[in-house]
């Protein structure tokens, strides 16, 4: 009998049709835990090197951890994973929303979806009725438009539906996987797989409440955050959302814009939060169990950018990228480009710092009006932009080339267009400058699915003895300046990634600040597994290993893990004015961390030692008998 | 303010007679936490590499813990360090009783003894007041008269006394240092340190409760000890004390006899538990705020082995040591043998052992008559036994030769001897045979301080579910065997090895059998400090790898860290017939739990990575600037 997870896989081969229950037992859910867990460990067992991610032999991996469904704040996160269109390695990327615990509650710890169908098709799970249906009419619709056709349906209301859009289905790499039609499983380029599958959704309905170990212990302690949440890290995200970033980070001099040229904002006022609650924010949504309510509704009537209710609204990253990176102070034209990428299925950090790539690229004379179709792609144009935003979704003209991610199109542009291509392994720079959070940017440079903001902390967690609260549970007792990237700084980083990636393992929403312990309560609650501390952290380091690994099969290398030259030169003005890790501090520092974690220098792949002392020294096996990418 | 520790050090100078008091800051303590880490610490730090142990460069160092002197079950514990007489490595050794807690009542959490005297002193502490006072009419006495000594002489009931004896005055290198005359810190020979700095004893009397920082909940947990220990791994400790391990390591065919030639003996029956519980036992004795009262206390009347209850009784290393090692079955002779040793200072295991060693070289004729001065000193020869122990604390003869141990002894005889000589690192193996616990056998075969069994727990730990379960909080989850020298034992080893440094670090007694978790409970309530097993994790590891740098510097080599040979060849019979881990394999799982630690391959140091990644990599540096010894 397991706890916290079922001990059930789902497997559908699309291809064949044939849809298999398999059993996960305690050994291997222990080890695993879920998320980026279960997903290393199925790409690494299952993907041969080298194949393409847009081909039939992907899979497209849905994991759940020990938390989600679970009646408590925080339990309403899921992960995908699969091989990344965008980054050619390891991709994985979590939502939060409802879709995931409707799947636990369906009695699955996880969906493998394997091979690709001829025409389109949506696997319908209610409970342990599964079945793979036609999604021919679906083809082409927005998210939301699908959501309504599914309950329609099925007959069902309360069905939870995971989907790409349109972009997704016309592969663009740079396509995310739409939950609720407003809950992004963003990065990573996932929407193109399920394209790339003919898989237009994953509809689910559960009905059961997963088994819980000690469920007195977990309702205490889902009881204990929401009369304490308040007093709590998290209070921030109930009162300012995550957009009260937009001047916290103008405050510090690293609010991206213009493409990274700048850290300031001229128009950053009216892009806060402050100006969202006046203007386009109508109302607050949340997800499963969760009382901080950190979704904040958008409604803006008008007959040019109409924004309705039903996509949600933009986040502090949304606000960013559409916003200052673009050079655009309009928090109506950021909404309604929110809404374009959640209808279509596109990554707004992506999908914003693609075209803010195209736009510096348009001021500096390597794209013409002829590139554009005559589009004034300049820096502010927020017509440009959110035509640009359709033409990506349609793949017209240079937006078919942008949905290739900002990488590829540099590549494509040439005459050294790849400085402007803000991005790690081909993915985009989130909304968070590493010129004014160098521990930050260390994270993003090591993490295996790219620049990616969930997988890092941020330098706010290592400049005080308030911030390195968490990392004492590491040994962690001072605290560091931002622009320190010392060897102490990457231990920071280090337990700082951890910490992360523990939260997506077991499926907690990383807005929830319950401490190190109380996550180990919680895992020991929902489990009765004797875990700890220093068993999760090792769960979480077994998991960032196996993606390590899985990219260095892949062929990727410790030059993959550099900033891009901009984020290595210094901020031009502002609070922040000439900081950047130089490029011999930052490389002294991935050697540094590398040192930490016990990856090899030459291959950036974890030691044998390494896994070995995870307890998974088959993944080195599987490095040494397997020809890399 | 610092709670759990007084933060105050003593520094003793003897040689100029000055004492000074040092701040031990929150940052020092939180890293280093006591025990081991200070120890490991001060003489990097401080010593100088190469420097004689007998000589004054040396410093004797007394280590408490957080938990040391807090009232509860398990904090009677403190540790001495010093550069060894006996391994020319790391020292420490630790003790029960009462001096531990009596220093730290005193106001102290270690006390720094440097130089030497030039007429024999003792060192009286008496809370913030200290004084050298004479100790000439002491030298030579026996502990126990020492003690009551300085109770008239100091109008003092109730204090307590940490000495060496004859022993150590004569600098026997198997000397060890006896508190309350009873309470041995047995290994390393660190009697000899005190001898030769002529300091026959630190005296203390305290009467503070050291600062507590949730007192209630420190009390909690104390309370929860004295109510539950009888449902707990602590419950045997109190039945059948240490002694029960005679029948349990004949009952696995490990009880070491005959110098390890043999893990059966056939007057075992006369070695138990029960058989000490009819006959010589006639009292329990405890240590400070201890429920178990593990301490068996003996009294035989007889006119040629007569015991006297205030030198205790023996313990199951001695029983094994003086008993089956020496082909002795007489359980009065051994309690004899325990009160020469406990009178004079010498270490039960490395008297034993060496004695052993000895009395196999005359059976195979490396020793004569003339050698031992017309002894027939044969496996069985009980007068033998004690006439050579006495022989031992007066160097007389062979005694003279052995009080060096068995190691240098071997040198001596030449001829082969060295094969006989069961130690590693020069210091004597204790009762728990590697070829019944292969886990054991490589935890001791990398223990800083030589054999030494305070440094890795038993196989029996490993080989069940519930043995595992203190390993579960490092995602330990399946049991091995225990002939059984995988990568996967080697990671059980490295937890195992962890587990009891963190317990030497703390000032906890290991044989409360608190789960890790608990553990990390109780030095949060007595610190303050949110820590967490992970973080005591680490701070075990920085303790263990300061004294692993400690050995590196001093010129030790991976190829010290090996079994001796004897270790090695497979059990003659009994139920463990056959069974000895091969060269190989030792060798190779010596590899491994490199690998797992971070050990150099080459110099059997942590790499700077390690050590960086424990934030100390000072340690590295002065690695790499400091000339090897």
């Amino acid at each position: 009998m397991t706890f916290g997870h079922w001990g059930k896989l789902l497997r559908v081969n699309l291809t064949t049709g044939k849809t298999t229950t398999e059993t996960l037992d305690e050994l291997f859910l222990r080890r695993y835990v879920g998320g980026w867990g279960f997903i290393g460990y199925y790409l690494l067992k299952e993907l041969a090197p080298g194949i393409d991610p847009l081909g039939h032999e992907n899979k497209l991996i849905y994991a759940t951890g020990p938390i989600t469904g679970q009646p408590m704040a925080g339990g309403g996160r899921h992960m995908i994973g699969g091989k990344s269109p965008l980054t050619g390695g390891f991709a994985a990327s979590e939502a939060g929303g409802f879709f995931g615990a409707e799947l636990k509650r369906a009695g699955w710890d996880a969906v493998i979806v394997e091979g690709a169908a001829q025409t389109p098709v949506y696997l319908w799970i209610h409970d342990d009725q599964v079945e793979l249906r036609s999604a021919e009419h679906l083809w082409g619709l927005e998210t939301a438009d699908v959501e309504e056709r599914l309950r329609e349906e099925l007959g069902e209301r309360r069905l939870r539906v995971s989907q790409c859009g349109p972009a997704g289905e016309r592969l663009a790499r740079i396509a995310n996987v739409m939950h609720d039609a407003t809950r992004a499983a963003g990065r990573t380029g996932l929407g193109a797989v399920m394209g790339a599958k003919k898989l237009k959704a994953v509809v689910v309905r559960g009905s059961q409440r997963p088994p819980v170990a000690d469920p007195e212990a977990l309702d205490a302690l889902a009881k204990w955050f929401r009369d304490n949440y308040h007093q709590t890290g998290s209070a921030v995200f109930s009162t300012l959302a995550t957009m009260r970033m937009v001047r916290v980070n103008q405050g510090v001099g690293g609010l991206p814009t213009r493409n990274f040229q700048h850290g300031v904002f001229e128009g950053f006022e009216n892009l806060t939060a402050e100006r969202a609650l006046e203007t386009i924010t109508v109302g607050r949504d949340t997800c499963y169990g969760c009382p901080i309510r950190c979704k904040w509704v958008s409604e803006v009537k008008s007959d040019t950018y109409p924004v309705d209710r039903k996509y949600g609204g933009p986040e502090y990253e949304t606000a960013g990228s559409m916003g200052s990176l673009c050079g655009i102070d309009d928090l109506e034209i950021v909404a309604y480009a929110n809404q374009v990428c959640n209808a279509n299925g596109l990554d707004t950090i992506g999908a914003g710092v693609t075209i803010a790539f195209a736009m510096e690229c348009f001021e500096r004379g390597l794209l013409t009006t002829e590139d554009t179709g005559g589009l004034d792609l300049r820096f502010g144009n927020a017509e440009a932009l959110v035509e640009m935003l359709h033409r990506i979704v349609r793949r017209q003209g240079l937006g078919d080339l942008l949905a290739e991610g900002s990488l590829r199109a540099a590549h494509k542009i040439g005459r050294g267009a790849e400085r402007y291509a803000i991005q790690i392994k081909g993915q985009e720079v989130a909304m968070h400058d590493p010129r004014v959070k160098y521990g930050h940017g260390l994270g993003i440079g090591v993490s295996p699915t790219g620049a990616d903001h969930m997988h890092s902390v941020h330098d706010s967690a290592y400049t005080s003895k308030g911030g390195i609260a968490d990392l004492e549970s590491f040994g962690i007792i001072e605290p560091l300046p931002f622009d320190d990237l010392s060897t102490d700084k990457a231990r920071m980083v280090r337990y700082g990634m951890m910490l992360r990636v523990l939260d997506n393992l077991t499926g907690m929403c990383m807005f929830h600040m319950w401490t190190p312990r109380q996550k180990a309560d919680i895992i020991r609650a929902a489990t009765g597994w004797p875990t700890d501390v220093a068993d999760l952290w090792l769960a979480a380091e077994r998991a960032y290993d196996m993606a390590r690994a899985f990219n260095a099969r892949e062929g990727f290398r410790p030059e993959d893990d550099m900033l891009p030259p901009r984020l290595l030169e210094p901020l031009p003005e502002g609070p922040a004015e000439g900081k950047a890790p130089t490029e011999e501090q930052y490389r002294a520092a991935l050697a540094d961390l590398y040192g930490l974690m016990g990856w090899d220098a030459d291959t950036g792949a974890p030691t044998r030692a390494k896994l070995a002392d995870l307890g998974i020294a088959w993944v080195a096996d599987l490095l040494e008998a397997t020809p890399r990418a």
